[in-house]
């Protein structure tokens, strides 16, 4: 069952990205001024279209004291400042007014990124990386990718790349110097827990595809059933989710999980193509509401429900397009299992501005078929499922070593760790007792370090890389066990 | 000698300032697009000008991708934008990417609060405040104001007002929540170094006259001494300070203390009009350097010096303007006494939009008669002078009384205070000792309190009252007692 790799990495790590920071929880929709109706079918190609708003609107007087507070600075401002800063500096402010998360200014190369999730490939190394404790983590190599020949591993710290230090760079400024053409080299010096000096890896960069369907089936109480793991709404991933269901039910499927945990969502026409399998005609999959309060409700062609049951598989990592694909089975009457969503009921649209950045919009809630708003709030599960608790523990933060009789919250997360790895540590409060050091001691003994009973580095990077590798390794996995055997009650 | 009450709550308290924000540590010049000269002179009443940049200069294309972005919101934005909203947030988002502190978009209201301050009252709680790193923190309270009172610090970061967080505030919007009518309250929740969990002070506003000059006289090895301490760089200032100078004079004073300690500056031609009463005319009071690095040097009409020894009595609360007159009187030979000053080498002008609004931009670099920059270094003293220890202390804070055995760093303030008002506490390292339990029954028994030794609520409150109250009795100010003495050295 090796489907799940990725998204129980989400939940262990927090905030990871597919080499990349956010921009991917957009959903999209079209041009803004075209009606919002069979727009909402070709949002897929809307970032390659040229300027949209070259008319100009009636501007308030008021647009005057933009200009002349552009040009006090230009003539009398001590230092000189560029035009481009100020631009953007002004749609910066502009935007951050509106206090909308999910709205932003994306210049040329955010763009590129932001494209890049959008589609089926990016060229690059193939790494999910995230930004923890100031330092750049690799969250995970994507199989097959270079990153996984080179041998790159969970928690490896990113300390250069070509020789460049990449203290201060924010996640994405990293991304950009480590993704680079198909056939470039690229030099990372990495820092690994147990291992004294950081060494370096040259890389040769490829096109790594974006794999966004992963299916495989299981066997429970005698019945084939299928699973469809699906960890983001890209580009392709309608036509592969379809394929692949496909061919689940030509192997005589009884019965069927999707799981969207951490799934960040994705492209609105994606998920409403994937819906459009499942949600009768008779009842809308998706309602989008505009600025007006003007409600549409979309409806697909299908005759009647699939003829086995389905659950759905939900954490607080589905957001968006995932959160629109949970609700819709719920409403429809399938069960929905994990834990309630993260609550993102609004539509993005990436308007370009013509000269290769675009605006991130909001312009549209979307509602459930039944005209509930989600936002804030998410899709609750209809069974609530909980993963073993190390799966919420975070990296260990031991500046100082843990010891025996101190008292820290970090102390009990790293006994929570410890006792999913199957060391007993007696409590996992926070309090370093004599049974805790004990397991430490084991635990150290059995990995062939110096067995102290005290959590200092070397030992808190070697906790850490197992414990991921256990929830890699899957073998815990409550959820998706309650959501299998939810199907057949 | 009780003039000097203010200050010296200022260095226990840190750093200092008056009625709002920031805007009052500026140094002003005339319109910018006055060439810099007579303008020095008439730097006070720019205010009150219309607007100032109405030609239209050659504006770049690029600012069409502004009216883009605006149309764009305008049109598409879920929600209907205000356009002074949108104008005035491009405007603060110009402004933010040159990364000045102390420039900034004035609305019309924070114009009213900009100009109250230049002007001799206002209604508030008599601090003055900054945004540093993100957070709104007390530069310093007013002499005898309620926030000086209450006992608001340097320093002092401001979490929320009447419950509301100041979180996304820009210094002006905050300043608005703090000020007030006079008899209104307003809570005030702080976090302040070195104090764990934030706490809430009440306040109630009043009006907040702004004198700035305060005068009185010592006598010195049987010589009759001058003290003027100056709180602040307003209107009236360089007048008020010029009368109390001849008075004292005509008492027949053998030596000048001035004392700018916790003093933020104010206006430019203001400290110009006081250096020009000291600084001879063959050397220049001060240098201002435009944007190109053109420098220019302003002298007086003086003959000669003072005929009798000065001081210059500074901490790192003097600041701007008070750093302009500490460093043209340290060059011209006299001595400066305390602590190394704040290091504010730039000078602000408030250029009007036309509609009420302004702009406060960075414009010009002052430079000392010399030539030098002080920027983020600050003015270093002649003659190094600390306070004792006791003006550096903090509030209490035991939510769990300190006891007997038990290690703090907060029991060492409170060790530290003790040993202040008398009590000898054995050692001030936060160990709570025997010898620190009986200093504590003693000052419990001296103030009828029940002598448990442990410092509770109660007790703690008393201590500070006390030391505050000893602190504004100026019994120990030794910076002043170091600056006297330089005098006739």
């Amino acid at each position: 069952m090796n489907l799940k790799k990725s998204q129980i990495v989400l939940i262990l790590v927090a905030a990871l990205v597919l080499g990349f920071a956010g921009a991917y929880a957009g959903v999209q929709l079209a041009q803004p001024d075209e009606p919002n109706t069979k727009s909402l079918a070709d949002a897929g190609d809307e970032n390659t279209k040229g300027s949209s708003n070259t008319e100009t609107s009636d501007l308030p007087a008021n647009l005057d004291k933009i200009t002349q507070a552009y040009d006090l600075i230009k003539q009398n401002y001590l230092e000189d400042v560029e035009d481009k800063q100020l631009v953007e500096g002004a749609i910066e402010g502009m935007l951050a007014t509106l206090e909308d998360p999910h709205t932003s200014y994306m210049d040329v190369e955010t763009v590129d990124q932001f494209n890049n999730q959008i589609e089926s490939s990016f060229e690059g190394i193939g790494a999910e990386v995230s930004m923890t404790n100031g330092m750049v983590t690799i969250v995970a190599p994507i199989k097959d990718s270079p990153a996984e020949k080179v041998g790159l591993r969970p928690n490896d710290q990113v300390v250069t790349v070509d020789g460049e230090s990449l203290e201060g760079l924010n996640l994405n400024e990293a991304v950009a110097k480590i993704r680079g053409e198909k056939g470039s080299e690229v030099v990372l010096e990495i820092q690994r827990a147990g291992v004294t000096e950081p060494f370096k890896v040259t890389i040769t960069r490829d096109e790594i595809p974006v794999e966004t369907v992963y299916s495989s089936t299981e066997t429970i109480d005698g019945k084939q059933t299928g699973i469809l793991e699906v960890t983001n709404f890209s580009e392709n991933t309608a036509k592969e989710f379809e394929e692949q269901l496909n061919a689940l039910e030509k192997e005589g499927i009884e019965g069927l999980v999707i799981d969207v945990r951490g799934n960040p969502g994705g492209l609105l026409n994606v998920v409403e193509e994937m819906l459009a399998l499942f949600v009768p005609e008779d009842m809308p999959y998706i309602q989008i509401e505009d600025g007006n309060g003007e409600k549409e409700e979309y409806h697909s062609q299908l005759g009647e429900k699939k003829g086995y049951p389905i659950s759905v598989l939900i954490n607080e990592g589905s957001a968006s397009a995932s959160e629109i694909l949970a609700v819709a089975m719920k409403e429809l009457g399938y069960d929905v299992v994990g834990e309630t969503s993260y609550g993102k009921g609004t539509v993005q649209q990436a308007v370009p501005l013509g000269d290769g950045s675009s605006i991130k919009l909001t312009t549209y809630k979307w509602l459930s078929p039944k005209g509930e708003w989600i936002n804030e709030k998410g899709v609750e599960p209809t069974v609530e499922a909980k993963q073993p608790d190390y799966y919420y523990t975070y990296p260990i933060e031991a500046e100082e070593p843990f010891v025996y009789d101190h008292t820290d919250e970090g102390i009990a997360n790293m006994q929570v760790m410890l006792s999913g790895l199957g060391y007993d540590t007696g409590r996992t409060d926070g309090y370093f007792s004599k049974e805790t050091e004990k397991a430490v001691e084991d635990f150290q003994a059995d990995n062939e370090l110096d067995a102290t009973g005290e959590v200092d580095q070397e030992t808190a990077g070697l906790i850490e890389t197992q414990v991921i590798e256990k929830i890699r390794d899957n073998e815990d996995d409550q959820q998706m066990g309650t959501a299998l055997d939810e199907l057949y009650q």
